[in-house]
């Protein structure tokens, strides 16, 4: 945490945890006997629970939008820049809400999580979810929070798609769609990113079939040239060569001729890849990928 | 081979082999001591040697650019389409030359070979060559065949570069530079591609450092990887969407909710990446897209 809060900062949050003991049947025609969803909230509701904003993560997003969790956080939530008092999801006006989905690694119910069936971790046994399987389950969020109606459900990308199944699915029960960089289906070509970075997961021999929590190992490599390659799909080719272009990495001003980085963007990609490994369980990323799918 | 040879191929070709005993010094400061080029030839050199063409090879490609090698062979060379009797590339006029590039796979000297110095395969230790070297090479195959000056240095992608570059290096040793889907550079994004595709390569446990054939094993799935990653920058987004689509697999009407096949795109990528790897060696993976950057 910076030494001081910003005061545009919602400051200092808690995660909380929801728990539901209803089975939810899921898409894929399994069901979950019992569920929990970790969300953050910020902002006060008003006396006709009507300012409620129900924000949606992506693809590597976490519950944890805005404010930090401790005052040793050196780094804000993921949409620090667009909530807080005053910004333009302004909490001092609506009463915000975003939860870690289903499926997910950062507390709620996902492959690290126990099966209550086994008493081991589900791993690869836990069902495929979809965006309309977290549409859901965020609606029974919205009623443990006694939210009838959403002022707003907003996201980019994967989360913008739940912003959208939420106007198909429960009309009713938003006001507002804010659909942020984001299409209703993948194209041929999204879908074949996500294939090659899945088959980079499974092909880590450390994957174990997705129950490599019991061999307590963690397919790092795989998981970490799944992002490698998400991140060559986040920036436009000409976003990529305005930042990089053909730099050699600092301090090189000639090749070296051997596969150690030569260029800028090989360095930003080795660590991108690196850092997330260290924050990422790569059942979820397999199933956050088929859930875009 | 088909039942009958069309009358528009070259027919029957037999790869043949130049061995060059002077050292040949590279842009990486390494010298080879000695090297093989394997390379065919179709049609007939005129007798004051003005109507030789050089073809270049990308990426993937081979020495065998047209025509059948044998009786039994399913599919003719891969520029079959330009190669011929009467074709773009007309062997009734021209003498049409194409060579593996030093550090292939599929004759010339390349890290599958024998290092002199060592009596094992070159493997990892095969010095990182570029399109300058290529280029200097194929003026000594140029030599040994007696050529001064080709009519035309041709190619595709990374067969074209090598085009560029004999333009530049060697401008009255050719008439013509036909050059086709090139850039004289690659953008941060290409980069980028290669990148995770070395990364996939480096990460298989079977690529023990470049030296698998002392181990006797093959990074097959590091090399699919990469051909998989390869295969979705062949197609743009648009030639991808038209061809695949959405589509499910055939015979497919729902989705199933595993991690195998589910659309067509994804089975294409797969037996894309399987297929390669029967047929191409990792090394020269890692060699091929070093020279491109």
């Amino acid at each position: 945490m910076p030494e001081s809060i910003p005061p545009d900062s919602v400051g200092l949050v808690e995660p909380r945890c929801a728990r539901f003991d209803t089975a939810l049947t899921l898409e894929c025609g399994r069901s979950l006997p019992s569920y929990e969803l970790v969300y953050e909230a910020y902002g006060r509701l008003n006396a006709d629970r009507s300012n409620a904003i129900l924000i949606c993560h992506a693809l590597s997003g976490t519950h944890h939008a805005a404010g930090y969790n401790s005052p040793s956080d050196r780094k804000p939530g993921w949409w620090e820049v667009c909530i807080g008092p005053g910004k333009p999801i302004n909490t001092n006006r609506f009463f915000v809400v975003c939860c870690n989905n289903l499926g997910g690694c950062h507390g709620s119910t996902g492959p690290t999580s126990i099966n209550p069936a086994t008493g081991e971790p589900y791993g690869a046994d836990f069902p495929i979810v979809t965006v309309q399987d977290w549409v859901h389950s965020q609606a029974r969020l919205a009623d443990h929070l006694g939210i009838d109606r959403w002022a707003a459900v907003a996201g980019g990308s994967l989360g913008a798609m739940q912003a959208l199944q939420w106007a198909i699915d429960y009309p009713q029960r938003l006001r507002h769609a804010v659909v942020i960089a984001a299409a209703p289906r993948l194209s041929a070509q999204n879908i074949a990113f996500n294939e090659v970075a899945r088959q980079a997961i499974r092909s880590d021999p450390e994957f174990h079939s997705g129950r490599y929590q019991r061999h307590q190992v963690v397919p790092r490599r795989g998981l970490m040239l799944a992002r490698m390659l998400g991140h060559i799909t986040y920036l436009s080719d000409q976003a990529m060569r305005a930042k990089f272009g053909r730099d050699l990495r600092r301090g090189k001003d000639d090749f070296d001729f051997h596969y150690e980085v030569e260029f800028e963007v090989e360095s930003y990609l080795r660590y991108q890849g690196e850092s997330f490994v260290n924050r990422f369980d790569a059942n979820t990323y397999m199933h956050m990928t088929k859930a875009l799918d």
